[in-house]
């Protein structure tokens, strides 16, 4: 059976059971995403299930999921820990399709009693079929549904292409809100906490199908079945891109995945061999996620190794030149007919023309100079390093806005990507204003489909990404 | 003679020539250094030197150096190249003692006229013992005295105890610029450029026995004299760490470096071996020159290597964990009495209680937790992972003085450095509020001494680099 199908209810459910929800308090998870429902605007019905409320948040609600008289698709489970199995058991009595269990306190804490609770609610899944998502998580945000994340009542509402699944709550949060302001939009996210019946092969395999999902990203603190995972993985890679940040490889890093979603780490070496045989992504921080999947967002897959440096500092060029180049790029020297292009441009200064090239001053370089760089056949990629109080003409949008619209101008005419790396506004008190005009200039970067980066480092990381998985596909496809 | 006496008048210039200034144009070199000179606040005389002009920016004008009728101390030259070592002849006959020549277009043209001309230079400062900064330099910043970079009217006007030395006028500007809101000040900041006579080696030796100077960070396209630098180095960093970011192993940036100030960039191998055996820091871009120079100014020297990381989500100690073990630090599992003090705090939470400390919630770790961590022998650093919109009570910085106060409290009780890592504001438009509080933030911390990074990773490799510096000290300490 198509995954598409049979996760419907998960990420498309017609109505949704609010199980554990307070009658008061509007601290515990329930109450807070049963709040969060209501304001993120969920498409469907819900339906709160409280033992004696008659109403909570103007909603009719429930003493029992099994009283609901309507058909229930999916529901969110945050009664204590011990409850847990006697209301996935009313669930199945239901008919509910899948459950998410916000409770914690099951096997992460290393206690044998509570671990046995969670063997109980997989052992209820695998025999009825329901499916479940946690313990231990926060959830699913599908901004299609209007389903959102425990809290992220102000998450984007707009739907995007890229999709996320990670153990880790807190991590989901924050690449959807930090990601937000970069641009980045979400099919489906998923925190699936201890993974005691869905897991993330099956999410996997699910976002292989979805066509909504062009970019696959996921934080992952263990698998619980490393075959299936590989294999899975192997497969997926070919379709769409995988990027993944696995932590837990050091000794207090075990330690802690064990006690926070109960996964077993692995080897680093044996993650090292996964890396390197299924063509997945890897990425070590929050950061490098963020910036990659900027990368895979806006550049098309098979962009070149050719590089271009170009900034107003020699020291920018010489620094620039070391990261590309440590990152697998080139930087070759420009073409006779490039250098004499130039040489008429730069004709005052008495430095030579070089690649990387130094424009001499902070300003942003004229269109003939990224013309003629964008002429350069050995020339695949422009990396215009730049920073904002010098390019906004100390401070307007309004003076950005045509060399943005010119920079973007190259890159479609010559169909070669241009990146900025746009300086971090100093974090003065007095460069806020500076700063508003960054976020807005970044803005319109993104909607140009020009990736922007805050360091020379962090651009290259992104580039030498994207372009590792495209050296892996062409290396597969030779091979078979 | 002791360097502190002989480069008085480059520091403390009584009175200052300004050679090359145009009579209208305010785009040149010389005439934007001179109106930065009087913004700026130089505390000497300015003499403007300029064939017909009476007057230039309300000062008088004098159209040769040697008609100046007092003694001048230091002169910037700005005048066409070839027009150099005549005006530098000028100075010597003058009495002149030093000058900074901001004029390109020498040796680093690869032209071997444009070369000879430098040499002239070089001889003429060999002959007379004038002393040349440059050619193709912005020169000195010097609070204390009021001179300033070329532009550098707008640097601070308050000194502290860090040095700069570099070729790159470009990344003197941006340190000063970017230091400035972290809280970095400078005793003096040097852009030497092609270093035909003062090199990197004469500047370690001044700012080793200048008082004024406690940390010395260098940018680096090359050395003059290997065996020289290296064996300086060596003494100086017994006294004072000294960071160096060197550039140009690449191919295309040992050409850029080439063709920025004619450096020889040298061999990748032999610089590892020079930082391996001087004892100097190695950083590899402007944002860890930073952070390293953050973690000198704010801890002591001589941290432990046993963290606590405490944050709010599991996930974030997990990749916690991995960052700092990578980085040559230790997460200790808490001692029995620790955790049974922090097992009646986190009572509710139904996850153990261990080093990374998951608080469950993305609010300030409450006094009595930081009490309990820092009452514990085995650690010896607080990490704090937070996020501003969450700390702050969704924006306000005054709910966050008292728990910055009190963090800083128990660092000082404890006598254990903390770090803070405080997350960026997310780069949406609407997050600016939030910014500015971050911004403030961030100034109350590093007023406590309480050193602030925006994640995980570059808090990890800034206390490396400051750890690494002591154990190399202390080693040449056992040896010897």
């Amino acid at each position: 059976m198509s995954k598409l199908k049979e996760y419907e209810p998960i990420f498309h459910p017609r109505s949704m059971a609010v199980i554990g929800v307070s009658g008061s308090a509007t601290t515990k998870f329930g109450s807070i995403f049963l709040a969060s429902l209501k304001e993120f605007g969920f498409k469907g019905e819900i339906y709160p299930v409280h033992p004696k409320a008659d109403k909570i948040l103007e909603l009719k609600a429930y003493a029992n999921v099994k009283e609901i008289p309507v058909d229930v698709d999916f529901a969110s489970i945050s009664v204590p820990a011990d409850l847990v199995p006697s209301v996935l058991k009313d669930c199945v009595e239901k008919g509910v399709k899948a459950v998410e269990i916000f409770t914690a306190g099951f096997s992460e804490t290393g206690e044998e009693k509570k671990a046995a609770i969670e063997q109980e609610i997989s052992a209820i899944a695998k025999e009825s079929g329901i499916k479940v998502i946690g313990p231990n998580c926060f959830g699913v945000y599908c901004p299609a549904s209007g389903l959102t994340l425990l809290p992220g009542y102000d998450f984007p509402k707009e739907s995007g292409p890229v999709a996320f699944i990670g153990q880790s709550g807190g991590y989901a949060t924050n690449f959807c809100s930090e990601g937000n302001g970069l641009g980045i939009r979400f099919s489906k996210v998923i925190s699936y906490g201890n993974a005691c019946d869905l897991n993330e092969v099956d999410f996997l395999e699910y976002f292989a199908e979805d066509p909504e999902t062009r970019i696959i990203t996921t934080y992952l603190e263990g698998v619980k079945d490393g075959r299936r995972f590989f294999s899975t993985l192997k497969n997926v890679t070919q379709e769409k891109p995988v990027i993944i940040w696995k932590v837990g490889f050091s000794e207090a890093g075990s330690r802690a995945v064990s006690s926070h979603t109960s996964s077993l780490a692995g080897e680093e070496s044996i993650w090292d061999a996964v890396f390197n045989q299924s063509g997945a992504v890897r990425v070590n921080s929050l950061e490098e996620l963020i910036d990659t999947t900027i990368a895979f967002l806006h550049l098309p897959k098979d962009i070149g190794k050719g590089i271009s440096v170009v900034g107003g500092g020699g020291g920018i060029g010489a620094a620039g030149a070391d990261v590309f180049e440590k990152a697998g790029f080139t930087l070759p020297a420009f073409k006779p007919e490039t250098q004499s292009k130039l040489r008429k441009i730069y004709q005052p200064a008495g430095t030579g023309i070089g690649n990387p090239l130094d424009t001499g001053a902070p300003i942003p370089p004229s269109r003939e100079t990224l013309e003629a760089i964008a002429e350069d056949p050995g020339i695949d990629i422009l990396v215009l390093y730049q920073f904002i109080h010098f390019i906004s003409s100390g401070g307007s949008i309004e003076a950005l806005e045509d060399t943005i619209a010119m920079q973007a101008g190259i890159k479609d005419t010559y169909g070669k990507p241009v990146i900025s790396v746009l300086r971090p506004t100093p974090a003065d008190m007095e460069m806020l204003a500076t700063e508003q005009v960054w976020r807005k200039a970044k803005d319109r970067y993104l909607e140009a489909d020009i990736p922007v980066y805050p360091t020379l480092e962090r651009s290259a990381k992104a580039l030498f990404n994207l372009r590792k998985y495209q050296s892996y596909l062409d290396e597969t496809i030779v091979k078979e």
